[in-house]
């Protein structure tokens, strides 16, 4: 248990709501497998499309999973009236992404007002069990009074 | 004019060959639109697809391209039978990617035997002039004696 | 010249009136030796006190140095009734920074009401010329409101 | 436990060794306070030197304990023939690091023949309690051949 308490208690509803606007979230295959105050996990099968030269994950797109899963578990403790930007993130891709499913874990470290820091661990599934691959540090932005959909 | 000399006289086709492998990039439409030593740009329309739930370019989408522009930046000015791994990116989101085009250049800061120092600026096409909306520090490794293609 | 326009029309007396308060540059001898908007350049000369192991500048010398004169040139934009606070940085250390003298200069990219983006070189003079020696990508924020004085 | 098999048995008194050659430890005032296979705790007590303007650490000095926390905490994984290097760090100020006392906490999350990765959490004493201020991920390489001492 994280021990964050939700600004927001229709928050599990707030984050599945936006996920499912995210077109790169679809386009990467990519599903919502937990969501709790704090804490964000998405998982995602192998395809070639998602490889980078030498037939694994590709970088761009463990980032791509570990970015909406941090922000997500940020997104998870902001206050209904608020969005959630990415500020920056750093990434170390510590082993070889290769594998059937890659798992993201979003943690928040310290939530606030403005800036949210989370920790991203990714997780690669094989041989039938997970190695970690990657490890995200993200600061994350809430813009209070935005809507959370498209801007027209 | 970068100043750099590259190792291997066919750099510029090796990154093409390469980039051809990688499904990611075919995945999310990039096209290589400027390849020379220490120096490569990837391009890409904008698709609902790559988006993020405002509408705008996933801030993953952007890190996948620039992560490869990068590294193929760092990889051209790498010996023949070398291959490139990312150790670790930061990417800072300096404002929306809201745009028709996204454009990332890679550039070279520190060529080196084992390590890599990469900057990336990633430019969106809005009202016809780019806005520069992400850039990124990169550490990429070059693995001696590795082939370049996939792994058995 | 960086093109930008200050704030606040004293930003370089308020740039230099906070770097004297700073302690912890006068314990590494840092001096302020250029201050223009959105670029602030610091600087100091070796002593074995400033050393890591191997007889080099630390590299948390070279960050803290660093980090001062992107904060600065960051401040030196911001509005007079506001403080500045370094919310991250990522740091690459290039190259051994072994020489006689160690200049940090910090440079915005963009600027912003709450957060600035700030990239700092940092060269060593050795044999008469300046090697690049790190880089640093950093994330400002602005305080409105905020004396930028010791609190109480 | 962490579970780390250490390839040189005599780790800790060379970390120890090691640190007393790093002039800028003595400087800040720092103490080697833990020491254990892939993790090491540094700590220092407050001085104004060590200041930034607002009376509080210096986010370098954090830095430059933070950094060679985690330093030897890859250190102490590494063979008897090799010295390390910090490739680069992102450290995350999370909370202003106000209090009497600072401990920087290193931790290997990924050791490596050529690249190690930490993470460290630093902690601030303030009315009695640890609180914790800021978060660093780092990556280290291991110069297999090189002495640790001074370079002539």
């Amino acid at each position: 248990m994280s021990g964050f308490v939700p600004k927001n208690p229709d928050f599990a509803a707030r984050v599945r709501d936006s996920f499912e606007r995210q077109g790169a979230m679809k386009l990467i295959g990519a599903e919502l497998v937990h969501v709790a105050p704090g804490a964000v996990d998405i998982a995602l099968d192998f395809r070639p499309e998602l490889a980078q030269q030498h037939g694994f994950f590709h970088g761009g797109i463990v980032g791509t999973a570990a970015d909406s899963a941090g922000g997500y578990a940020a997104f998870s403790l902001m206050p209904a009236d608020a969005t959630v930007l990415t500020v920056e993130y750093k990434m170390n891709l510590m082993a070889p992404a290769q594998g059937s499913r890659l798992i993201a874990k979003g943690r928040v470290i310290k939530p606030g007002r403005t800036l949210t820091i989370c920790n991203v661990d990714v997780f690669v599934l094989r041989d039938g069990r997970e190695h970690h691959c990657a490890v995200l540090l993200q600061t994350l932005m809430s813009m209070a009074g935005h809507s959370d959909g498209p801007r027209g």
